[in-house]
């Protein structure tokens, strides 16, 4: 289905695949700008809350999703991990944004990096493992320690392992289940960064400011802006994600998350939808990373992502977020919370963004 | 019954009388909360569309009110013309804030302006007025022009006419349906002023800077921050309204509407809830009054009232909203729109908020 070239009026429906909190804080988006949201899932969620209507039902369920279609203006999705086929099967009905192309792309971390290496970007050494046989070959090839992967579905560390030696392959190569996976070579990285983009449906792109992310046990545990990155550094990687976008004819907010090593940055993932390591956008700029993707999904005009303060956002991981009284009390610092029912270890509870007035804005 | 000591945890309920669009505003900061919430009103609207709960019913049917009460931690309300009885009868069952006491004062003028004059505020030359007699002898004393309005049930200008000749008394009586009414000295101000302040569950205080409100057609058209008063009489502002809080034993955020006037303040009108005069909190500061209603209501910490910026906040009335994709692509400036189907003249659709860097701030 071609894209409308008229935007969706205030008033109209934006449909939103997954119910995290990532959908969440997008319905808050929408509603701000007088949208009305519908959120679609095999589960209920945090966004099931804020939502104005929710259909509990799985992601292959064609005549749901039809009647879902038929009732939302454009459709966009919060996590990654959806069914490809979900999404082919909407984009016959009604807009999707990002599209299946993007989503393709992303989900499958040797496609990412071959993205990103056709691109012009430096990546981690990096090959395709589909057998007991390549593990043992490129292991001698890109050398130790390297960090296997499966290709599809990982996140927050899960669905990986590190080989620090030959004789550890067979294990590995077991753990993450003899599945399509990609080996890379480990990166002594100065430090990881990200960067947000938004890439409007005229192809117009926005980015904000470049984020240093800190990482506990697999988990991103504080952004900071800014990053510390030299300016040019920090330009590249600006540029990188403007080529990505490009590439993909993304609609929407996208992440391309980097190690920053020697003055340059390697593409290490790219995350199709809004990102945890955006979440400080929501009180140091005007319009936020959700805002911003829904403008993009409603081919309305991007917001400025221009920023007013220096910010760092720390996740209440599990039961961190029991001290949610202690922090609503802190000055300079605004607390978000998703709303879910159990502090179980290792799940995102919400945020704090603490700001400081801005001694690095251009 | 008494008002619990605990604050209602995350993943508690808020119960919202009112679907209009303050009720939807708070409905998005109770989400940011982690909160849930659950709208009542005789009539759907822009509220109902961010709400974890809808009821629809009329404010006088006891079944469907204890059945909403069975479903929320505490109540509260966007507009001050629900009937008493109903926040009474929910008193019974579960907190309500702001409660009866502060809703009974501020729904008839005559008892606003009396409580202001009890706690040393200045306001307008006033009377009761019961009769046309009344109105005569009143207009004879305090002179003309003079503006006689209900004492209950009006705003942005309904409700109430200017009497500049003693021969448009008995017209003015009959226009506003010979109900109990106010007479009011027509007061020559220099500007019109506004304080929101939020008094949280156990008594402290907060209020955010004086704002400036310019209306047209008795609406709110702009509000300006900082309002350009002398700090002086900023200060004596704000201390009419800590003692207007007090008075009321309020709970929640609220507003005193002044006439400057040669360096004073005349408390003009109080607002028993979040008001549009502090739509530009929403951008300008780390916590909205909105979110600090919910915080207030649900008995947590109040967050900090300082302002980032200097700020201006434009009503969208009407037709004005139709301008919403040239205003989303102004930098600078943040759209808020309500979600309204019908663009009815007189009828608020949204606000914009543009911030300039604080040359202001102390």
């Amino acid at each position: 289905m071609p894209l409308p070239s008229q935007p969706i009026p205030p008033g109209g429906t934006i449909g939103i695949l997954g119910s995290g909190q990532l959908g969440r804080m997008l319905a808050l988006a929408a509603g701000k700008l007088g949208l009305k949201t519908h959120v679609y899932c095999d589960a209920s969620g945090p966004a099931f809350d804020v939502a104005t209507a929710r259909t509990t039902a799985k992601f292959d369920h064609p005549e749901t999703l039809a009647a879902f279609a038929r009732t939302v203006d454009a459709v966009t999705y919060e996590f990654e991990n959806i069914p490809l086929a979900t999404v082919r099967f909407l984009e016959a009905l009604v807009p999707v944004r990002p599209g299946a192309k993007a989503l393709a792309c992303a989900q499958d971390r040797l496609n990412e990096k071959r993205l990103a290496r056709e691109l012009g970007a430096g990546t981690a050494d990096f090959a395709a493992i589909d057998s007991a046989e390549d593990l043992a070959a490129e292991l001698a090839r890109i050398g130790m320690p390297s960090v296997l992967k499966t290709r599809r579905f990982g996140y927050d560390g899960k669905g990986q392992v590190k080989i620090t030696a030959a004789s550890e392959a067979a294990a590995a190569w077991q753990a993450i289940g003899q599945q399509p996976a990609i080996i890379e070579g480990f990166v002594k990285f100065d430090c990881e960064v990200s960067v947000i983009a938004v890439r409007g449906s005229d192809g117009t792109y926005a980015a904000y400011d470049v984020t240093l992310n800190e990482h506990r046990e697999h988990i991103l545990h504080r952004s900071t802006v800014p990053a510390g990155l030299a300016p040019a550094t920090a330009a590249r990687a600006v540029d990188i994600a403007r080529r990505i976008g490009d590439a993909l004819d993304y609609i929407g907010v996208f992440a391309v998350e980097f190690f920053a090593v020697d003055g340059d940055v390697l593409v290490n993932e790219i995350a199709p939808r809004v990102h945890n390591s955006g979440h400080w956008t929501m009180d140091a700029c005007l319009v936020s990373q959700f805002e911003n993707h829904i403008r993009a999904v409603a081919g309305w005009p991007l917001g400025a992502t221009a920023r007013h303060a220096d910010a760092e956002m720390i996740n209440l991981i599990g039961p961190e977020a029991a001290e949610w009284r202690k922090i609503a009390s802190e000055p300079g610092a605004s607390l978000h919370l998703y709303g879910k029912r159990e502090a179980r270890a290792g799940r995102k509870m919400g945020h704090i963004n603490r700001l400081r007035p801005a001694r690095s804005l251009k």
